[in-house]
């Protein structure tokens, strides 16, 4: 009810499934009433870009349609050359919260570090603007959001409504089930938990080997603090992330290791 | 002199150069007669990368002539792909260490998350591999890398002889002096620095526009704990990164928030 007497808030949406993924267009769904929607999204599927930028190349941004009064960009480049682009060139300003997702398959525990989804929330906290990515526990391009879009709802509108440190940043990922079966939202630390890489190596027509990546992913990690754990158990589970990577710990060991 | 009663070290070298830059060479050269030396890097530059991964391709890798004893392949990936494919599919165990670089560029503050040269040591610590990201503040090929090498070899040699913590993983910055000016080691924290975004826009043959990252430095943290302070005044910084992206600070201020 306060917002009637605030501005709009300018809410940029982007993700790493490409603009037209059917991720995007549910959470623009589910929050486009919150405030003005720009959304500027890669052209392409970019998962697994993790924090890529593009150096070498320059990058193209195309208009294009996603929903009634909702601007739309798609660009050549990665997700977090996607928020950079936004804020220099297509928004000229800070917007006030950015959403990335809803990013078809998990992104809990070390995916944070590999996802694209997540690096462009990364991005836009280094560049002072509150964050969240989502991600759905559930790859498939038809995938049932209706879970997913309830709780980035609850979630966008909690921290519209409350001052958010700016370099805030939630990495949400909801379980693959029907939304009424989902127990709430657990706030958790990102749980030791990843893929052990197993390389399916081939032979080519011309006799010669490559490899695809492959492999499973196993929970090193026994917590009930962690995201693995709230998801196994129903719960949305949202990690606040950092970006100051420092090892404090380590630090004040190491002192003493490179000490004179 | 211990190390002659141990079995000597087996130690993987990547980059994000590309397996053909000066860097990679300069740090073989420092460091090969301390272990079996192995070099899995990427066939061509991939700076910026991050901790992208290679999904929806394969991946290649060709036997190349580095230097004498030394074995080394290249690999058609991203720097972290070289090392989970070395780990996977030419060790076929872990290292003891793993190092990356000789950066031609500097990989302090924010950088350490935009860089493909600090994601493959991360992906090494991820992997329970210790590893040493190594960046020279000179972008030129032509560098000179005598100071560089000089605090690699000092550095590897400590972790050597230590045991160290199996998810280990430094960022070692170099001020781009000669080796004598340099004043020693500095273990530092990342400081809050980045680049505001400028992108320069510009019009294709056909009256399109395209758009070029570029961007200025800015250090916005006057901490003397920081890397940034260090390297201004020519120490070698040192920063231990984690890859736990929890911000547990924030983890409780949001349990109130999120509070049913």
């Amino acid at each position: 009810m306060a917002k009637k007497n605030k501005k709009r808030p300018v809410i940029l949406v982007t993700n790493d499934d490409g603009v037209n993924a059917p991720g995007i267009n549910n959470l623009v769904d589910a929050i486009k009433d919150l405030g003005k929607i720009v959304v500027v999204a890669p052209d392409k599927p970019q998962s697994g870009m993790g924090h890529a930028i593009t150096i070498g190349y320059p990058l193209r941004l195309q208009s294009v349609k996603l929903a009634e009064d909702v601007e739309a960009w798609s660009c050549s480049g990665t997700p977090v050359d996607c928020v950079k682009l936004a804020v220099d060139k297509i928004l000229h300003r800070k917007p006030d919260i950015c959403l990335s997702g809803i990013n078809h398959g998990p992104n809990h525990s070390i995916n944070v570090i590999y996802s694209g989804t997540m690096s462009a929330a990364i991005e836009a906290a280094i560049e002072s603007i509150p964050s969240v990515g989502f991600s759905l526990l559930d790859y498939s391009m038809e995938a049932d959001f209706e879970g997913a879009k309830k709780f980035a709802r609850i979630i966008v509108e909690k921290l519209l409504e409350s001052k958010s440190d700016k370099h805030l940043c939630l990495n949400v990922n909801i379980p693959a089930v029907e939304a009424d079966l989902i127990n709430g939202i657990k706030v958790c630390r990102q749980a030791y938990a990843k893929y052990e890489e197993d390389f399916d190596e081939r032979k080519d027509p011309n006799g010669k080997k490559y490899y695809w990546l492959t492999g499973a992913f196993v929970n090193f990690d026994k917590g009930k603090d962690t995201d693995v754990w709230a998801l196994a158990n129903n719960y949305v589970s949202v990690v606040p992330v950092q970006f100051d990577l420092t090892n404090y710990v380590l630090k004040s060991k190491l002192e003493k290791t490179f000490k004179k």
